[in-house]
C-alpha cells in the first residue's frame, strides 16, 4: 500500500497563477486583513493539512526596468511579514502546521531561533521555519547594501546560521523550568547553558530567553533546487520544499537528495520533500481545462517578465517582448538551480520572450494538474507511487476558491483511497510529518 | 472636569513584583502557553484599557556573578519574543491597542517597520511599538559583540532608526492599492515612493512590501527618563512610558517634558504621558497592606541584586550584601537616568546592599499604591489633576490576581468619577489615546 501523502498549503493573498487574481470568484488582493488568510487556513485544517506555509520577499519587485511601477501597476506584490501573520493564525487554529520564511541572509540567529521557539510555545508544537537565502538586489538595498550576495556566500552563511539557530533552541533541557513557587526555585540552571557559538558571521552566546520549544526544535522546512541547497539540507532540513516541473524530474531529485540525506547520516524518512503543484479542480476534466482557459486569458505577459526578473535578479526589459528569449543563463544571480532550466527550455521551444512570460507567469514553472477530483487525485497518486514525492506544497491558482475545491472534493478522493488521513493523530507537526523530535 | 485617563496594562508571565510569582495565587511562570497571556489581555479588553503593553529583554540576565545561574535559580527570567506574542494576541481581541518591544540597537528598520505595519493591518489599526535601546552586555553578545553601545552612540543609532522606519512607513499613500481585478491594475504605482533612507547608520531603499498601515503610523512608545531620551521621545513617541518613583518627580517629569513636545513643535496632548504605578488592592486599606506584606515576605534579596545588575550593566555581586549600598553611580553603563537616582537615595538613606536589593525587587522602583478600590482611585485621581501624567502603565504585583482585581474593583470607580471610559469610542489605538493618524 502506497504510504499516506502529506500536504501543505501555500498561503497567500492573491494566488499563484498570474491570472488568479483577476478571476471573478477571487478575493481581493492587498487587503490585508486576518479574514481572507484565517479563513483558508481554517479550511486547510477542516482538511486535516499537515501545515499551511507563508513565503516571503524582502523588497517589492523593482530588478525589471529598474523600478516598480511597472510591477506595481500589473501584478499584486505586496507581503506581510511572515512571522507576524503566522502568529496571529497560531491563536486562532488547534492543530496544523506553521511555517514561515525568514531569511538567513537578513536577519539574526538571536531573533530567527527566539520567534519560532516562541511560535512553537505558544502554539503548543505546530511552527516551522523555512530558511531561505535572499535573492535579489533590491533586498539588499533594504539592508545596508547595494548588491545581494553570491551564491556560495550567501549558501556559507546559511549554513552557519542555521547551526547557531539549533545552538540556541539547544540551550534549554526539558524540564529546566521548575517554576517551584513555595521554595522560590524558578529554574535548575544545570539544565541551561550558553551557546557559545564564535564563527565567522555570527557570535552568539545564548541562552535564548525561551525555555526549550514543545517539538524540541522547530521544524527546518528549506526550499530550493542547486547542489549547494541539497547539501545544506540534507544536514539540516525536515521538509523541503521542491520545485520539479515535470514527474521525471521529480523523481530524479527525490533519489539524488534521498542519497544525500543517507550520506549525512540520517535516516530517509527524517526529511520529507514536498514538491509544489498548482491544482486546478473542476467537475470534468473539460470543466477543469476551462477554469484554466480562463485563468490564462487573465494573465498579463509583462507580470510574467517582471516576477522572472526579480526571481534571477536580471532585468529582461532590456530584450523586445516580440523577440526569441535571449539565452540568458550565464547572467542569472538570482535563483540559479530553478531558471537554468525554464531558461534553456524556452530557448529550445523557440518561445518569444513574451509567451515566455506569459506561461512562467501562470504557474511559475510548478506543474499544473488539471482535471476533476479523479483525475488530480490519480495524478498525485501516480507521482507518489513512482517515487517522486513524500506529498505536495498546494499552489492555489486563486484563492479561496482554487484551494476550497480541493479540500471539498480532491481530499475525500485521497481519503478514500488510504491517501491521507482522515483526523490528525497527534499534537505537533512533527507528529503529523511524522519526524522524530531531536 | 479631570480628563480621562489613559490605562495600559504591562503584560507578563510572572508579575513585576519580585514576591509576585511566589503567590499562592499567581499563575506558574515559565509556561509560555497562549491562555496565561489570553486571559489577561481579554480582561484588559473587558476593562476598556487603552492597551497592554509588552517589555522586552534580549538575554537572560547575566551580569551579577558573569552567569546566569544565580539569576534563573531564584526568578523568572524567560521572555517570548514580544512581536510574536503581540501577533498572536491581535486575533483573539477586538479593540484593545498592542503594544511591543523591539530594540534599535539590534534590529533591522526594514524588519521592524514591516512588523508593526503588518500587525496594524492584521489587527485593524491597533499596533504600537515600543522603541527602546538596549542596555546590557548579556545582550550585546547575542548580536555578534562583546560590550553594548555607550548611551550616547545607541541614541544616536535609535534617532536614524526611527526616522528610517517612518520613512518605510510613509511609502505608500492611502489608496495606492487599487486591486482592479477587471482592468488588471494592481496599484496606482504613482502612490508609492523609495524611502531612500541614506544614513550613517542604515541605507534602506524600500518601498515597504506592505500597503500603509491603518493608522497611518503604528503609534509609536518610547521608555525612559535621561534628557537625551526626552529630546528623541518629544520628537518621534506618541506614548511615553514614565518612571515617576513619587508623584513630586512625575510632576517635575511632566512639566519638563511636555516643555520638550512644545519646543518639538507639537502639541502637548499629541504625546501621552503614562508612569508605571504597580497596583495592590485589596477590600479594605488594611487588607492590602496585609497582601502587601505577604508579598515582601516571599522576596528573595538576591532576586533584586541580580534585576539590578543587569539594568545597570554593573555587577553588584563584588559588594558584600551586608554591607552599605556602594555609591556607584559613576559606573552604571546600563540605564543611566533611573539608576543615578536609585543609587543616591538608597545611599542617603544609609540602606544596606540586601535592603536595597529587597526593596528595588519589591516594585522596581515604580511607586506601590496599595489600598481600598477608593484609595488607590483617590490617589490615581491626584497624580492627574497635579498634573503628573495623562494616565498609567498597570503593573501588576502578580498575575492574575493582581490585575484582575483592579479591573473589578479600581475600574468601575474611576468610570464612576468620569475618570475613565465605559466603553470603547473608536476602532484604532489612535483613537483610544486621542492621537491624531499622521
Amino acid at each position: 500500500m502506497t504510504a499516506e501523502l502529506h500536504l501543505a498549503l501555500y498561503l497567500s493573498d492573491a494566488g499563484i497563477h498570474a491570472g488568479g487574481w483577476r478571476h471573478p470568484a477571487a478575493d481581493a488582493p492587498g487587503d490585508h486583513g486576518l479574514d481572507h488568510y484565517r479563513r483558508l487556513t481554517e479550511a486547510a485544517e477542516r482538511a486535516k493539512l499537515d501545515l499551511v506555509f507563508i513565503a516571503d520577499k524582502l523588497a517589492v519587485d523593482d530588478i525589471y526596468g529598474g523600478d516598480f511601477a511597472t510591477v506595481l501597476e500589473h501584478r499584486p506584490n505586496t507581503h506581510l511579514d511572515p512571522i507576524v501573520l503566522l502568529s496571529a493564525l497560531s491563536s486562532v487554529t488547534e492543530r496544523i502546521g506553521l511555517a514561515a520564511t525568514a531569511s538567513t541572509t537578513y536577519s539574526e540567529p538571536f531573533h530567527v531561533a527566539r520567534m519560532f521557539a516562541s511560535i512553537d510555545h505558544l502554539s503548543g508544537g505546530r511552527a516551522a521555519w523555512n530558511a531561505v537565502t535572499s535573492v535579489s538586489d533590491g533586498e539588499a538595498r533594504n539592508f545596508n547594501r547595494t548588491e545581494h550576495l553570491d551564491h556560495g556566500t550567501r549558501y556559507e552563511r546559511a549554513a552557519e546560521f542555521l547551526t547557531a539557530v539549533r545552538a540556541l533552541w539547544d540551550t534549554w533541557d526539558d524540564g529546566a523550568v521548575l517554576a517551584d513557587q513555595r521554595a522560590g526555585r524558578f529554574a535548575d540552571a544545570g539544565k541551561v547553558r550558553y551557546a557559545d557559538h564564535d564563527g565567522e558571521w555570527f557570535q552568539v552566546r545564548g541562552p535564548l530567553t525561551v525555555p526549550r520549544p514543545p517539538q524540541g526544535r522547530p521544524v527546518i522546512v528549506q526550499a530550493g533546487a542547486s547542489g549547494v541547497f541539497q547539501r545544506l539540507a540534507a544536514e539540516n532540513a525536515d521538509l523541503v520544499f521542491a520545485v520539479a516541473p515535470t514527474l521525471e524530474r521529480g523523481v530524479e531529485f527525490y533519489r539524488g537528495f534521498k542519497q544525500q540525506v543517507r550520506e549525512a547520516g540520517r535516516a530517509e524518512h527524517e526529511v520529507r520533500v514536498l514538491p509544489g503543484i498548482m491544482p486546478i479542480v473542476g467537475e470534468t476534466d473539460e470543466h477543469a481545462a476551462e477554469i484554466e482557459r480562463e485563468l490564462r486569458s487573465l494573465v498579463l505577459p509583462i507580470a510574467g517578465l517582471t516576477f522572472m526578473s526579480a526571481s534571477m535578479n536580471h532585468d529582461l526589459s532590456r530584450y523586445p517582448v516580440d523577440g526569441p528569449v535571449p539565452d540568458v543563463r550565464d547572467e542569472i544571480r538570482g535563483s540559479k538551480g530553478r531558471f537554468q532550466h525554464v531558461i534553456a527550455d524556452a530557448v529550445e521551444r523557440g518561445l518569444t520572450l513574451g509567451e515566455l512570460g506569459a506561461e512562467y507567469a501562470a504557474t511559475l514553472s510548478f506543474p499544473l494538474v488539471a482535471g476533476s477530483p479523479v483525475t488530480i487525485a490519480d495524478e498525485l497518486q501516480r507521482w507518489r507511487e513512482a517515487g517522486a514525492c513524500d506529498g505536495f506544497v498546494l499552489m492555489p491558482a486563486y484563492v479561496p476558491g482554487g484551494v476550497t475545491d480541493f479540500f471539498d472534493h480532491v481530499v475525500p478522493e485521497l481519503q478514500r483511497r488510504g491517501l491521507f488521513r482522515t483526523e490528525y493523530r497527534g499534537r505537533t507537526l512533527r507528529d503529523h510529518l511524522g519526524v522524530d523530535r531531536p
